[in-house]
């Protein structure tokens, strides 16, 4: 029941030049699913990527990051990805590892690469085996299906709980060149990112050297990926990937360079649109919830209310219900963690509505109002604090039987 | 559906001398139903309380804090407690304000005492006008009923979404006189209490000052209420109250009194008791969970841990479908914030079984061995994070559609 979301057409998943994708079905948890998928790069290609904060992070995690770091040092680049879903390849330890390793090697010998120059995701079960035989297994077919017009049955083939294929395209015009920016992404639960979402690709057919590519996805993913939340519960395995195939010079060499903003925003708009796709289609959701704070002392500041009230289990009931039993949202302001806090200034509004008023009950609400916004399916709540010009954006999704039933069941 | 829970016999419920409770049914919200309470106290007892952090404090615990802040420096001692349900009292700006005090002078001028003598509490509904002039109407019918033996009565007053009356007793013997401490709460959901829990009050016939008294709650707090966690949710109303009405004499002049660690023993068995009660009728609850994270280099560090697990959407719904789905626990450590932690020295106990060895699944774990003990409805979870000796406990509910049923549905 995602929340005004629908599969996008193959038509529109513009082809990103130098990125070909082939997917698999590989048995791995369950049959005749698409399950595996492998994307080749073009040898010029730069790659950047963010990944969870969890201590807990994945095997795979753990050697991307490893891989990206020496890619810049020993210009060995990055020629491709490969991605299972049904297992994390988290908590499984030094075996774990060594899986991730061999596969990642095994696809290296089938592409003529070394291991290091691929990057492995894994995505699913925690503290389970990887299956890495289905995985080696399954590869010459992904790689028999590599083509660039294929986002779509891509994006199938990274879902786990999802329930619709989350991809989108932007075509933009620099300086006369047509460049291309696709991306897509996956996760609906274990959703709360820190510095990127379960998993997203996003390809550019333009030039971006490494180091800027590096900044422009840091940027990109402080305004998208990372202001999203469906439960709280960060991933051991959020990875965001960011990849420039070269094919289109636009002249970028530095963040300084004229056309770096034109591209960040056209990247950072694409994010926004992927990680609000995740929401959209949270695990049990039925309604969007955008939640602004502003006049905070600090970006910080309004983000730690703007998450409090996006994880309250109450105020996620209350928006599943359509009641308007908003004192819900105070009480989630009220322990967010500021100290020093004025609540006798801060005011509340759902969308039009002015709910609350220098602390308390605006004396002009009338329940029939809030009612009327809370029956949408998309709603803003906002939130002032009269204590500086700081704000931030949060978007979530209320909490459902759904919710419970799809986590209750998943394994089985 | 309370785990292990059931309604005390009103003989378990020892009278405390110096004590009186009496009911009221008031309509404040719903016809028909104990809603409103009165407690009498000796002029000789001293009170001393603990009370939420939200900055969204209730009006009532706000005139609480001022009220027991004078009755040390006036020596004017507190009189009477009022309750009422159906209404909380918060968000509801200077007006509500004002109804908490007209009821409470309503009730002194009914006993002959100062409105500074009453301590007022309101729980239900946020952000909805307090009808002070039913609680005012209700009090002479309250007073009337008010007798030494009937906690039971009062334990029923208080409930709101609470399935079960909580309530318990202790009668110790202390150099040859006996003691006694009887105490009730009430609460089950919005209920991650940050000093006390929604509503609690505990008293006892020993004659103890003041000061002394203030410190043993707060000892006794740390161990019992602030160790409960059912939604994360910290409630603008959290409340507790130690009453000692001096009937008996024990010697106790201050914390290095011989006698103060016998009671303090006894305070804090009986607050986590209590405690404990709030959790196992947790609303929707069908699992009593105890999170103890052990070899920790701080308790704060601990209870983070055991709180973020505790919290985790993902782990509770595990729990309530009885699936070993035990990797969920490993990514709520890992997001829990210690960002020095070595997960490769973490251990993870189900009851008796070994889950995870050193960060990864122990290689003698059966999924049986973990399906066996999540079938059980009473159950301890065990981490060792092989850092330091510090240890906290938490406990905690699983998250079930009834959690989402009655939330959904309060207000209706």
């Amino acid at each position: 029941m995602a929340v005004n979301l629908s599969v996008p057409l193959a038509s529109e998943l513009k082809p990103v030049s130098g990125l070909e994708l082939g997917y698999a079905k590989a048995n791995i948890k369950k049959a005749d699913r698409k399950d595996l998928l492998v994307m080749k790069l073009a040898p010029e290609a730069t790659v950047a990527g963010v990944f969870t904060k969890n201590r807990f992070c994945a095997a795979p995690v753990q050697i991307c990051k490893a891989n990206l770091e020496k890619t810049g040092k020993d210009n060995k680049p990055i020629r491709a990805l490969m991605v299972n879903t049904g297992n994390a390849n988290a908590g499984t330890g030094e075996s774990g590892y060594k899986d991730a390793v061999d596969t990642s090697a095994a696809l290296a010998k089938l592409l003529g690469c070394e291991a290091e120059q691929v990057l492995p995701f894994s995505t699913g079960v925690i503290l389970e085996p990887l299956p890495a035989d289905k995985i080696i297994a399954g590869l010459p077919a992904a790689i028999a299906d590599l083509k660039e017009d294929n986002w779509l049955n891509a994006a199938e083939a990274i879902m786990t709980t999802d329930t619709i294929p989350k991809a989108a395209s932007r075509v933009i015009i620099i300086d006369g060149k047509t460049v291309t920016i696709t991306g897509m992404c996956k996760g609906s639960g274990m959703i709360k990112p820190n510095m990127a979402t379960m998993l997203g690709f996003i390809a550019t057919d333009a030039d971006i050297p490494q180091d800027v590519l590096e900044v422009m996805l840091k940027s990109a993913v402080n305004k998208s990926f990372n202001c999203i939340t469906v439960d709280g519960d960060t991933s051991t395995n959020d990875s965001l990937i960011l990849m420039a195939t070269g094919k289109v010079d636009i002249g970028i060499t530095s963040t300084a360079s004229g056309n770096y903003q034109t591209m960040l925003h056209a990247v950072t708009d694409l994010a926004q649109e992927l990680s609000q796709k995740i929401i959209r289609d949270g695990e049990g959701a039925s309604k969007f919830i955008t939640i602004t704070v502003e006049e905070g002392k600090s970006e910080d500041e309004c983000r730690q209310i703007a998450y409090s009230v996006a994880h309250s289990p109450l105020v996620k009931t209350a928006f599943f219900a359509s009641d308007p039993n908003l004192g819900r949202i105070l009480a989630a302001i009220g322990y967010a963690g500021i100290d020093d806090l004025d609540v006798e200034k801060l005011n509340l509004y759902l969308d039009d509505v002015w709910v609350a008023k220098n602390g308390g009950r605006n004396p002009d609400y009338l329940e029939e109002d809030g009612q009327r916004v809370m029956k949408k399916n998309e709603i803003l709540v906002r939130i002032t604090l009269a204590r500086g010009n700081a704000t931030s954006t949060v978007w979530t999704c209320d909490l459902s039987h759904d919710y419970v039933s799809i986590n209750a069941d998943y394994r089985s």
